[in-house]
C-alpha cells in the first residue's frame, strides 16, 4: 500500500495511491485527522480494506502531495553513512564508531513535484538522495534483533542542503539544513507489507537526467535496525517519526566546480519499490 | 502576565498563575486547545481579561506543570553565547561568525518541578541554565529592528546535557542534547508588556543552593534581536517556536574532576522577573 497526504482547496488531506489516482482516506476516517494519528492507533489493516473497497477519488495530477508525515514529532537525518563518504571528506578522520545525527523541521520540506526553493542568501543549494524510514509502533530501548518491525514504511528524501550554511557555526550544521523548503520528501510511504524493509535497496539521484549518485543500502555503515535501536537509546521513538538514512557520495558539492542547483533543474530521487521523488527548483519569492 | 500548561487528571490544560493559582484559560476559550493556538490567534489581551475577571481555579501545588509549548514547531538551541563560553573550550578556536545552533524535541524537556532523568546509559548528565524566548508573530527575514516586537515572553530553561553522548558524532551533538526528559523548561511564560526582553537580565543556576553559573544577557556575544533576526533569514518563525538562548559558564563538566548530576540534586535555574526553574533528579526507570 502506497499512503500519501496532500493539499486540496487549502485543505490538508491523506489518502492511498492506487495506480493514478488517489483514494481518500481521512474523509472515509473522520476519527483520524491526518496519517500520523492513522499510524499511532495501528490501523494499517483499517487504511488497507478501506482503500480496497474504493473508487479514486482524485487524479493524482490534481492534488498537491505534501511531505507524508506533516506534523512528525522528530525528523532525524543520518550524516555519512555510506561507505566511501567519510574519505569524500578528505580530512583523514578515522571512520566513526556512532552516527552524525541532527534534525530537521517538516518547513524545511515540500512535497513530491513542489519546486525547492533556492533561498536569496546563498547560490549553495545541494541535493542529497536518501532513503527514510518512517516508525509504526514507536518505543525506547528497542533491541536491534526486533527493530524492522517498527518501520511502518518507507519513503523518499531530497535532503537539500545549503552549503555554505553548514558552515556557519563551530559546531552542527543545522542551519544549511533548515532553508524553508530546501528539500522534500516523498511521493508516498510505503508500507512495510508491500516492501519489506530488510530487503538491500538500490538508490539513485538524477539532475535533469544525469546520474549524480548510485548506491546500495548493502553498504550502509549504520544499517536501518542499527539506527533505530541507537535512536531509540536516548529518545522514545514515536509513530510517524521520520529517519532519513543518510546519502551516497556524489551531491554537487563534491564537483570541481561544484555542481549548485539552479531555476529550472529537475531532481530525482529513486528507488525500485519505493518510486521517484521528483521536484524542480525555483528562486526564493 | 504568567501563563503556564499543565497536567491535570490526565489532560493538558493552560492557565494564567495569579499568586500561588492558577486561572484554567483552555477551559474558558474553548477556541483554544493549547497555548499556542492562542498565541497564533494573537490572544493576549483576551487571556488578560479572562484572567483577570476569573478567580483560581487551581493551586499550582495540585497541578503538574508542562513546559509551557507542549508542541512547538522548533525548539532551536543557541550554543556557545555568553562571553568566556568560547575560551572555556581550551581548543584555541577564533570566537564564532556566527552562532552555534542545535536543535531539541519537546519530549527531551519535562516542566518545572517534574525530575530530569539520568540516563541508564550515561553518568553525565549536566545542567545548563539558560533563558528561552518565545516567539509570538512569526516572520521570515525580521530585521534586527524590529525583532524584539516577535517576542511572545521569557521562560527558562534548564538545557540539561549527557556529556559523553555530545561527542559521539563527528558534527552535531544532537545525541547528548536529546535524551528524554533530560532538561526542563518552565515554569512559565512572563509576557513581554510585564517585562521588556530589551532589559538585562540576570541569569544565576545553583546546584542544592551553590551557585554555578551566574551572568547577564548584556554579554551575550549573540544577543535576542540578532537571533530572531538569524535565525529567520533561512527559517520562517512560527507562533510558540522556542529560541534557548545559550549557557554561561560553569556547567558541571567544567569542574575538576567535573560535578555531575546525581540522584537527588536539586537544581534551579533563576532570573529576577521570569522566576525560579526548579527540577530534581532521578534515574531512568
Amino acid at each position: 500500500m502506497k499512503l500519501a497526504s496532500f493539499r486540496l482547496g487549502g485543505a490538508e488531506h491523506f489518502g492511498a495511491v492506487v495506480g493514478s489516482g488517489l483514494v481518500d482516506l481521512g474523509g472515509r476516517l473522520r476519527q483520524f485527522t491526518t496519517l500520523r494519528d492513522a499510524i499511532a492507533a495501528d490501523a494499517t489493516a483499517l487504511l488497507r480494506d478501506t482503500a480496497e473497497r474504493a473508487s479514486p477519488d482524485h487524479a493524482l495530477a490534481d492534488v498537491e502531495l505534501t511531505i507524508p508525515i506533516t506534523t512528525p514529532e522528530k525528523i532525524w537525518c543520518i550524516g555519512v553513512n555510506y561507505a566511501d563518504r567519510n574519505a569524500e571528506y578528505k580530512d583523514n578522520s578515522a571512520p566513526q564508531s556512532y552516527p552524525s545525527l541532527f534534525c530537521r523541521t517538516p518547513s524545511s520540506f515540500v512535497g513530491h513535484g513542489v519546486p525547492l526553493e533556492r533561498p536569496k542568501v546563498s547560490s549553495q543549494l545541494d541535493y542529497e538522495g536518501e532513503i527514510v524510514m518512517v516508525i509504526g509502533k514507536g518505543g525506547r530501548h528497542i533491541p536491534r534483533e526486533s527493530a524492522l518491525g517498527h518501520i511502518f514504511g518507507l519513503t523518499l528524501c531530497n535532503e537539500g542542503s545549503v552549503r555554505d550554511w553548514l558552515h556557519h557555526a563551530k559546531f552542527n550544521v543545522t542551519q544549511g539544513k533548515n532553508f524553508d523548503r530546501s528539500g522534500a520528501i516523498g511521493p508516498w510511504i510505503v508500507t512495510s507489507d508491500a516492501l519489506d524493509p530488510a530487503q538491500p535497496l538500490e538508490l539513485t539521484t538524477r539532475v535533469n537526467g544525469e546520474v549524480r549518485q548510485h548506491d546500495s543500502t548493502r553498504r550502509l555503515m549504520f544499517p536501518f535496525d542499527y539506527l533505530i535501536a541507537y535512536l531509540s537509546t536516548f529518545a522514545t521513538l514515536k509513530p510517524g517519526d521520520m529517519i532519513v538514512t543518510g546519502t551516497p557520495t556524489g551531491a554537487g558539492v563534491r564537483f570541481d566546480p561544484p555542481k549548485w542547483l539552479i531555476p529550472g533543474d529537475i531532481v530525482e530521487v529513486e528507488v525500485p519499490g519505493i518510486g521517484t521523488l521528483r521536484n524542480g527548483v525555483t528562486d526564493e519569492a
